[in-house]
C-alpha cells in the first residue's frame, strides 16, 4: 500500500478524519519549508476543534490514552505534510521528532508514550519515517493536551 | 520604515534598551551561524541584568505580563541577530520558535502567551517573521524567568 | 590530544565506560545524519543499563550531582558520535544543545546544571565544542533521570 493509503487506513482506525478541517490556535504556520527541510509546527491530539486526549499522565490519562494521544499528534502531522506535499511519497526522512507529556511528578514512561508515535510514523512511512526523538515530561500543555509533538523532515 | 527602525520603535515602547549591554550566563553563545542557518539560544525577559519578568503564569503572573515577557524575549534576539547581521534586514527568513512558559499545573493560554512573541516577530519583520512554533508550559525556568524562547532562521 | 584521548580521559575519571553498550529505549534511531548535519536523540545519564542520576534538582539531588548527570549525557552522546563518524576529529561544530532539568518547582539553577555539559564539550572538541544552548526545567523525564539533552551538530 502506498503511504498516502496506509495513512488514510490508520485515520480511520483512531477516528481521525484523514480530510477533515484542521484547526490550529495561535497566529503562525502550521508548517514552513526551507530547501529541502519541512519544519512542522507542535501538534496537539486535536480531531476537528477538540482536544481529546486531554489531562496528565499517570493520574487521569492512562498510559494507553496518552499513547492514542501521540499517534492523533501524527496523524494531524501527516495530514499538514500531505496537503503540503501533495503526497506522502515526498518525504524523504524525518529527522527529529520532539515529544513533550504532560505528566504528574512520577510519571516516568515518556519513552512509552512516545513509542506510540514512533511506531505509528514508522508503520505508514517505512524507513523514512525513522527518527531521532526526544521525550520529556512536562507541567502543562497548550489546552491541556495530554501531549504536544513537533518535528523536522527532510522531502525530496 | 526599516525593520531596524520598527525594532527601534518597538524596543523603546516596552522599556528594552535598544543599544543596551545583553547580558547572558552560562557558557555558551548567544547565536551560531551555519551556512544560511542561524541558531539562537534561548532567551529570558531579561533587561540589562534583571529577569524583568519572572514568576508563574497562572499564578502570581498574569496573562498580559507573561505575554510582555515574551515580547522582551524577542527583542533579546533580535538585538542578538541585528548585531550579528548588522541589520535585520540581512534575515530571510524565520523558520522556528519554541517558547517555554513556566506555569501552574492548570495554566493552559501557553498559546496565547506565545503569540505575544509570534505578532512582535510579525510586526518588526513582516512575512519573514512567519514561523513555525511550539509552546509548552514548564516546570521552572533559568532564573525564575516566565517565558525563555529560541529560534532558528535563515538568512541571506 | 586528540578529542578521541580527551574523550576517553574524562570518560575514565567519570566512571563512564567509553567503549561499553550503550543501551537505548524506545523505537527510534540514536542518531541520523542528513547531509553534513547530524541529529542526536535525548540522552540521560544512563551507564550500560542504569540511570546513575535520577530525582528532582532542587531536593534529593544536588547541583553538584545534577552537573554531574549533565556530563554523563554528554559522554553518552560523544560516544555515539564517535561510533557513527569514526572518530571525533569528524566533528566540525556543535550547533544546538538543548538540557532539560527534572527539577522542582523553585530551582532555577538549570543554567549552571547544563554548564556542566557545555564545558564538558568544549574541554574534549575545543572551539568546535562551542554551541546554542537552551536549558529548561521540567517536571519529570524518561526513567526519572535528572538530566536530558540533546544536539545537532555539523559534520566534516
Amino acid at each position: 500500500m502506498s503511504r498516502d493509503a496506509l495513512f488514510r487506513q490508520a485515520a480511520v482506525e483512531l477516528g481521525f478524519a484523514p480530510d477533515g478541517e484542521i484547526v490550529k490556535g495561535g497566529n503562525y504556520l502550521p508548517l514552513l519549508r526551507e530547501g529541502h527541510t519541512i519544519y512542522l509546527s507542535g501538534q496537539v491530539p486535536r480531531i476537528g476543534t477538540e482536544v481529546v486526549v486531554s489531562g496528565r499522565a499517570g493520574a487521569e490519562v492512562a498510559l494507553a490514552q496518552a499513547r492514542r494521544g501521540a499517534q492523533i499528534c501524527v496523524l494531524r502531522a501527516l495530514a499538514l505534510l500531505q496537503r503540503e506535499l501533495g503526497s506522502l511519497e515526498q518525504l524523504r526522512q524525518l529527522l527529529r521528532l520532539t515529544v513533550y507529556v504532560q505528566c504528574t511528578p512520577d510519571f516516568t514512561q515518556h519513552s512509552e508514550v512516545a513509542d506510540g508515535a514512533s511506531e505509528l510514523l514508522q508503520a505508514i512511512l517505512g524507513a523514512a519515517g525513522t527518527h531521532t526523538r526526544t521525550a520529556v515530561g512536562v507541567q502543562q500543555l497548550p489546552k491541556n493536551a495530554t501531549v504536544e509533538l513537533d518535528l523536522i523532515a527532510a522531502v525530496h
